[in-house]
C-alpha cells in the first residue's frame, strides 16, 4: 500500500538541500519510495492513497538529540538556580519517590508535545528505561533509550552497576522486534561515575552493540572538579580511559578547547548541543562554529522538560541560531540552513541511524509538516521558507507527523491516543502525589 | 454593561503581585471595575454577563514597548547579517519602494499576530504614521505611534523635517478622540539624525505633549562613530542636546556603561529590552541586572518582524529571562516573576501609561488568557504557572485578548476581521510586487 503526500514544498534536506515546490513524497510501509515533482509522482503511482497538504511545507520529522522525557513530572520546579543546587534541592529529591506509573505519564506527556511538534525520533537519557520503552513503543515514535547510570547504588535504576546492565541487557532483548526502538548505555557525567562504571559501560557497548551516550563538557564546575580529581579536563579523561568510539554521542559539549574539538573529531563523536538547557542554568555556549569548521556534526536537543521547560525543537533552533549568532558576535555564524542541519541531517548521525534525518528513496518515511498559512510566515515565498521555519516557527504550525510511515499526529488530533484522557491522567497522576 | 470573566487563575501584577486562583475580572465599558474571588464578584455582579474561562489564567495584556509593525513585509528577507549590511542592502531598499497600502498590510499582519499571542498594546516606530493610525484603529489595538525622523530627506515619511512634523501633528488633531491611540515623536538614532533633527523633535514633544522615543545604544559600532563624530558616547551626547527627559523611552540600551545608567535614572527615561532582535544582530545584551539593580524598570519589546521574526511577547519573555541568565552567568538573575514584569507593568512605563499593566480596578481592561490544558504546562499548579507562562508558553496558549473592554480575539477567531480575507490580502499585496 503506497501513499503520495503533497504539498507546496518538500524540504528534502538531501545533500544537495534540494526544495521542491509542488512537491511529494511517496511512501509505501515505513519506507520512502520516491521524493520529486507532485504531477510526476501522482501520474506515477495512479493507485496511491492521497494526502494533499496545500499549502505546507513537508521536512524531515525532526530529531531531539538530548532529553529526559520522563522529567516534565518536575516542569517548573526550581527555575532559577545553578545547575547543582537545582539537582541536589528539586530533582534528585523529586525523583526519589517517583514511582514508574508517574514515571510513564511524564513520558506520555513529552512525547506528546514532541510528536505535536513535529519530532520523530529522540535520543533519551534517564533510568529505568523499561518505562520508556514501553511508552515510545506504544505511542509510535522513534527512540534511543539511553539507561542513565552514576557511581550511587541502589538507585532508581537498579540495586547495583551489574544489576542496571542485566535489566538494560533484557530489555535489549525484549524488544528486539521492536525496528523504532534502539538502545544506549549512558553514564551520567564524569562527575557522577568513576572509571569502574565507565570502563564497565563501555565493555557493555561494545558486548552488546549497544549505542554509548553521556553528558559532557557541560559546566565550568565539571570541568574544575574533573581536572581537581584526575589532573585532566572530561574529554581526555575519558579518552583515556578508551571509553569514546564512533558510536558516542555526548550532549552539551560547552567549554570545549582545541584539544577537545580534536578529540571529538578523531573518535567520531557527536557532540549534542542544547541552548535552552544551557542559558536557562548559565553554563555557557557550545562553540558551534569551532565544531562546523572542524566538520563535526552537531545536533540538537531540547533536554529534559525540568530544565527547558518546553520539548519542541522549533524553537530550540530557533534559539540554537540565535545563541551561536550572539555568542560569536557574527550575525551571519549560522544560517537558517545549518540549523535545520542540526535538527535533521546532524540528529540522524547523534542517533547512529542512517535511514533518517532527509527524505529520500529508501529510507525510513520520517516527517512532518508545517502550515504555511500561519500569521507568522506572511509573506512566504522560495526564498523565505527556511528563514520561517528557523526565525517565525512556533512548532505548532505543524499539521502532520508521520514516523515509519505511520501517521501519528494530524490536523490536531493524535491516532494513537486521546491528549483529554492523557491531561486527565496526568492530573490524577501527577498532582495529588506532589510529584 | 458589566461582563466578569472568570478562571481558574488571575494574575493580578499589583503591587503585591496578587495571584487568585478561582478569580474574576469584572469589566464595564472599557475599565476593570473589580478583581477578585470568582465566587464573591459573581453574587455581587449577578446581572453581569458571564466569560467562564474555565482552566485558564487571566493575565495583563502583554506590553510591546518596541516594534516597527509595518516590516513584517520584509519578513525573512536578508537573515544572518549585520545591522549596517542588512539595512544597506535589504531594508532601505525594499522601503523605498514601499506603497502605503503595502504598508498598511504589513501593519495589519503584524497586528493580527500581536493579538493573537496576547499583546494589547504596542510602541511602534516607523515612517508615515498615518497609515499605522487607521490599522490600528481599525483592529482595536492599544497603540502608541513613533514617527521616526532622520536627517534624510526627503523620506518616505515627507519632503522636509518640518514636513513630517506638520503631519505628525495633524495626525494629533485628527486622532484626539481615538483613547487607545497616542503619539510619540521619534528620532531614528544618533547615527541616523543630527543635532537639528534631535532638538527640532524635542522641542516638538514639549509643545505638542508627543512621547519623545529613539533608538538607543544598539551597537558597538553606533557607540564607535558617536564617539568619532561627537566625542561622546550616544547617551552622553544626547543628554547634553537636552533631548531626553522622562516621556522617552529608548529601545535597546545594549551598550551601557555606569554613567549611562545613571543618566537614564536621573532622567527616568525607560530602556525598552529587545533579545530577539540583538542576538540575531549579534548586538550584545542588554544589562538587565545592573538597570534592576539602579530601579529602572525595563520593558520588553519584539522589534520588527524583520529583525525577529514572529511578533510574539510570549516567546520574547522566554528569551529575555533565558538571555540574562546567560550573559550574567547566573541563573537566578532573573525570575519568571521579573520576566512577567518587563511585559506588563514595565510596558506601562514605557508607554508612560499608568492605566495598563495591572489588572486593578478603574485601570483599563486590557487582558488575556492561557489556555492551561496546553500540553506543554502539564503538570500545573500555583506554584508552576508563573514558569510555565515564562518558560514553557508559546503564546498560541492564549484564548482570548480584549483591549479597553472589547474582546479582539477568542478561541481561534478575530472578532474584528476574518483571518483567511487578511492572508488573501497579503498574498495579493504584498507578493507579486517582489516587495
Amino acid at each position: 500500500m503506497q501513499t503520495l503526500y503533497t504539498a507546496r514544498y518538500v524540504i528534502t534536506q538531501n545533500d544537495a538541500r534540494d526544495l521542491l515546490e509542488q512537491g511529494a513524497v511517496l511512501t509505501e510501509g515505513d519506507r520512502i519510495v520516491a521524493v520529486g515533482p507532485a504531477a510526476a509522482l501522482s501520474a506515477a503511482a495512479p493507485d496511491a492513497a492521497r494526502v494533499d497538504l496545500g499549502d505546507a511545507a513537508i521536512l524531515p520529522g525532526l530529531i531531539n538529540g538530548h532529553t529526559h522525557v520522563a522529567m516534565s513530572f518536575v516542569r517548573g520546579r526550581g527555575d532559577d538556580k545553578t545547575l547543582m543546587a537545582w539537582l541536589n534541592e528539586d530533582i534528585f529529591p523529586a525523583e526519589a519517590k517517583l514511582t514508574p506509573a508517574q514515571q510513564a505519564v511524564g513520558c506520555r506527556l513529552s512525547l506528546a508535545e514532541l510528536l505535536r511538534t513535529g519530532c520523530t525520533a529522540i535520543y533519551d537519557m534517564y533510568m529505568r528505561q523499561d518505562v520508556l520503552a514501553e511508552v515510545a513503543d506504544a505511542m509510535g515514535i522513534r527512540a534511543v533509550l539511553g539507561e542513565s547510570l552514576t557511581r550511587f547504588h541502589p538507585s532508581m535504576g537498579g540495586t547495583s552497576l551489574e544489576d542496571i546492565l542485566a535489566k538494560t541487557r533484557a530489555r535489549m532483548e525484549r524488544t528486539r522486534d521492536r525496528p523504532l526502538l534502539r538502545h544506549a548505555i549512558a553514564p551520567h557525567a564524569v562527575y557522577t561515575t568513576d572509571p569502574e562504571v565507565l570502563t564497565r559501560c563501555r565493555a557493555f557497548a561494545d558486548e552488546t552493540g549497544a549505542l554509548f551516550y553521556m553528558h559532557m563538557c557541560e559546566t565550568k564546575d565539571e570541568e574544575a572538579q574533573c581536572l581537581r580529581e584526575t589532573g585532566k579536563k572530561p574529554l581526555p579523561y575519558c579518552r583515556d580511559l578508551g571509553i569514546l568510539r564512533a558510536d558516542t554521542s555526548l550532549a552539551h559539549c560547552v567549554h570545549l578547547d582545541d584539544e577537545d574539538i580534536a578529540i571529538l573529531r578523531d573518535i567520531g563523536a557527536i557532540p549534542v548541543h542544547n541552548p535552552a538547557s544551557n542559558m536557562k542554568l548559565a553554563s555557557g555556549a557550545a562553540p558551534l562554529r569551532a565544531l562546523r569548521d572542524a566538520g563535526i556534526p552537531v545536533a540538537l536537543g531540547t533536554d529534559g522538560p525540568a530544565s527547558n521547560n518546553q520539548q519542541n525543537l522549533f524553537r530550540e533552533m530557533w534559539l540554537a541560531a540565535l545563541l551561536a549568532k550572539f555568542s560569536s558576535g557574527e550575525p551571519a555564524s549560522m544560517t537558517a540552513q545549518q540549523t535545520l542541519d542540526l535538527a535533521t541531517r546532524n540528529g540522524a548521525a547523534a542517533l547512529h541511524n542512517p535511514d533518517i534525518g532527509s527524505l529520500e528513496p529508501g529510507k525510513q518515511a520520517d516527517f512532518c509538516a508545517l502550515d504555511l498559512t500561519a500569521l507568522s510566515f506572511q509573506p512566504v515565498s522560495r526564498d523565505t521558507l527556511l528563514s520561517h521555519i528557523v526565525y517565525a516557527a512556533s512548532g505548532l504550525e505543524n499539521r502532520l507527523t508521520v514516523v515509519a510511515g505511520e501517521v501519528l499526529y494530524r490536523d490536531g488530533g493524535f491516532t494513537r491516543f486521546d491528549e483529554r484522557e492523557l491531561l486527565r491522567e496526568a492530573r490524577v497522576t501527577l498532582q495529588p502525589t506532589g510529584c
